[in-house]
């Protein structure tokens, strides 16, 4: 060991990154011989109330970590020093490697409160050792995603570009946050690693910085449009109006070499400042020069502006999109339902699960979901199963290998599916309909009466 | 290049996780020979409205990232993809260094609206090009350490946990708010990996899968108090008060080797619950064993337990304190106000900028701040200075190699200093004061009125 490892998760110490109960309880199944298959569910409890519908995301960070998870010396050495394991649960570590199956909605997929959107079926300890982090890339990604089909709904049609990163929070929240955007509609992202990694468009603007050293804002504007003839200028650094004409006299000075996409509006009223520097721009015989609206927005300023008919032809949207600022956490679960072939369940206030494993059936008439059933595993249930087999024996299948272009084209058609009320962005009444289906109500209410016989009884 | 990088920050790939258009400018700046001296604040425009103080927290990561940020060959090679970057400027990166200075408040220092958090000096293009991550991580943990003061505060010296791995908004929020929480007095976390590299002290207790894993509760309680004897066991799986009393069984069957620590509640009416189960283990001669209760919490939902006198002896918060939920972002601004020796500003609208390079002060007296003031750098101002020269030439300084432990330290003291509106829960009024010194008044007016009057000539 050479002290600590740095503070980022890597390949060395990734398995660490977990809670450390889930290591405390793996330990004690293992000597209890308790390495049955235990069946997980992960769901979310309860939408947000600001929430119709969530969009799943975060399935293929959740399988890669699972496919990669071991436990390299440096970690055995970290675990040993708790004083809380003893040698030969580190040697159990020391050879760990998922073996496990996942079922899983795929991403991009709609989903409603109560529906498994992933299942571990795997011994045990390994599926416990699975919670922490599964739980940890599904609820974010999960809840970006379906934050950012909201602002992409509110948009209308209009491009939307993703400023989240500097505000999200950390270094894999900013990244993962571009792609859950991408995945639900949003159409480019200002996050160069995240643009590399994923395939993203990559776009940029300029910064009040860029404006503030130059000599005046007209001098700026000449410098970055002479190395970037379609940029993007920003012009509300020291008077909005002011700006806009500079851009005018900007295009007078290049003639036909003036080829500047749009102006970039960030502060102020924004529906004002759009139609003053739209009616100015026309005026100066240059409408093909669009407006572009940033600053602070969110589903509501852009539902707001465009309904408004704010001559816009885009949004940059950062932190209240990347923080999911109306609700930055969903309710998610990971939750024993099944061991060694026993359905199993909780009954704390407000917190009982559904027992046993499960299939999520969508009923669709006409092209558009009527309600989803959540019934067992086997039953016989009418509609499109929605959880797949994406990993097997601790490997991923052909459908657990989904592409973020998979996963968007997904997430596109299956919302259109949605009824209207539901796709909008006001509280739906009556909410999606999700139901119980007779085989899972049946097996839920006989093992609540046994576990209730048993707790009276004592 | 073998195709895309992992998405998951290293090394190799640091440089990238930014904005597109800190690259774009950089070329600009480069090819218009602007390298002189830049000067970035960066700093919290508006405190949100349910804070009274914040607590400083990033730097480390800010200053460890500007050590080392490089761009090696792969990064180089995805810019050339962008199709937007010189071969002079992709030149310019293969051998950059961050060359700067970096003038700070250290960690775990209360700051207030306005203030540099820190001041980037250096050539214009590696100042703009480190804005993004710095921000990300500023941001992000100054906002945890800022809720996680106020919930260290409500619990009045119980002893609080940090729960929040599995919801915080990806991996490196996770080990970064258990930093954040512990540099603002959390005691501990269930997080192995942010234990083993702060060395904070790791805790965890029991999921209700353990419990719901076993034939019945009692079982599963007697099995992890044997391999865990001072364990903490979770009562709510069934039955609260029936947890209870298995916990009680299970006391009378292990006589004087019953050493648990604790029951733990998770769910339901915690006052009522606590006050029942604390009465039922008193009766039973386990006064020893402590109530901790676990669920939902916040800074508000302790001080309702503790104001009420529920009998818990400890917390375990986990999402709401992780995401910051009641203000999951801060207003953070990283602004020019310098360039090659001249002061600038921006005037948008509610988005001013204070011009020149500065330093803070906090005015002490009795032992108590009694308020703070933004001065120039080099300006005679009476009291304690709060900015620091953290990194010169790239390099930390002594003052810049701060331990975890010594931002904890200093957070309690510096705390400890404010008056006590401020370090309440709620809303202080007055707000905490904080002033403009003449000097800089005086420049800020006479850069406004210079540059109204450059925008109102034309």
């Amino acid at each position: 060991m050479n002290g600590p490892p740095r503070p980022r998760m890597d390949a060395a110490n990734a398995a660490l990154l977990t809670d450390l109960y889930e290591l405390t309880m793996a330990q004690a199944y293992l000597a209890e011989g308790m390495r049955e298959p235990a069946v997980f569910d992960l769901m979310v409890r309860r939408l947000p109330d600001s929430r119709n519908v969530l969009l799943a995301c975060g399935l293929d960070d959740a399988l890669a970590h699972l496919e990669a998870l071991a436990f390299p010396p440096e970690a055995i050495e970290s675990l040993r020093l708790l004083e809380l394991f003893s040698e030969d649960f580190l040697g159990y570590l020391r050879s760990f490697r998922f073996t496990g199956d996942v079922h899983a909605v795929p991403e991009g997929t709609p989903v409603f409160a109560g529906e498994p959107i992933l299942e571990v079926v795997a011994p045990l300890p390994e599926a416990q050792l699975a919670e922490t982090f599964l739980l940890n890339q599904v609820t974010f990604q999960t809840m970006v995603a379906s934050k950012a089909l909201r602002v992409v709904r509110a948009a209308a049609g209009r491009t939307v570009v993703d400023f989240g990163l500097r505000r999200a929070h950390g270094t894999d929240a900013g990244i993962k946050a571009a792609r859950a955007a991408y995945v639900a509609g949003v159409h480019a992202t200002s996050n160069v690693l995240a643009g590399r990694c994923y395939g993203i468009p990559v776009r940029g603007t300029m910064a009040h910085s860029y404006i503030q050293a130059h000599e005046d804002e007209l001098a700026a504007f000449r410098a970055f449009a002479s190395r970037y003839p379609e940029a993007v200028l920003l012009v509300d650094t020291y008077d909005t109006l002011e700006g806009v004409r500079n851009v005018i006299r900007l295009a007078r000075e290049l003639g036909a070499d003036f080829k500047i996409r749009a102006i970039r509006l960030d502060s102020g009223d924004l529906l004002v400042l759009a139609r003053e520097a739209r009616r100015m721009l026309d005026a100066a015989g240059l409408s093909r020069v669009g407006v572009f609206a940033s600053g602070s927005l969110d589903e509501s300023g852009i539902a707001g502006l465009v309904g408004a008919g704010a001559p816009v032809s885009g949004f940059g949207v950062g932190t209240r999109m990347d923080v999911s600022a109306d609700a930055p956490s969903l309710d998610t679960a990971y939750k024993l339902v099944s061991y060694a072939g026993h359905p199993r369940m909780k009954l704390s206030s407000d917190k009982t699960t559904l027992p046993g494993r499960k299939q999520v059936v969508r009923v669709v008439r006409g092209g558009v979901a009527e309600r989803d059933v959540i019934g067992l595993h086997g039953e016989r249930l009418e509609g499109e199963p929605l959880l797949a087999t994406v990993m097997a024996g601790g490997r991923r299948t052909a459908e657990g290998a989904g592409s973020v272009d998979a996963a968007r084209a997904r997430a596109a058609r299956e919302l259109a599916g949605l009824p209207e009320r539901i796709q909008d962005l006001g509280r739906a009444e009556p909410p999606y309909p999700v139901e119980v289906s007779p085989g899972l109500c049946t097996q839920t209410e006989r093992l609540r009466a046994s576990l209730e016989g048993s707790v009276s009884r004592d």
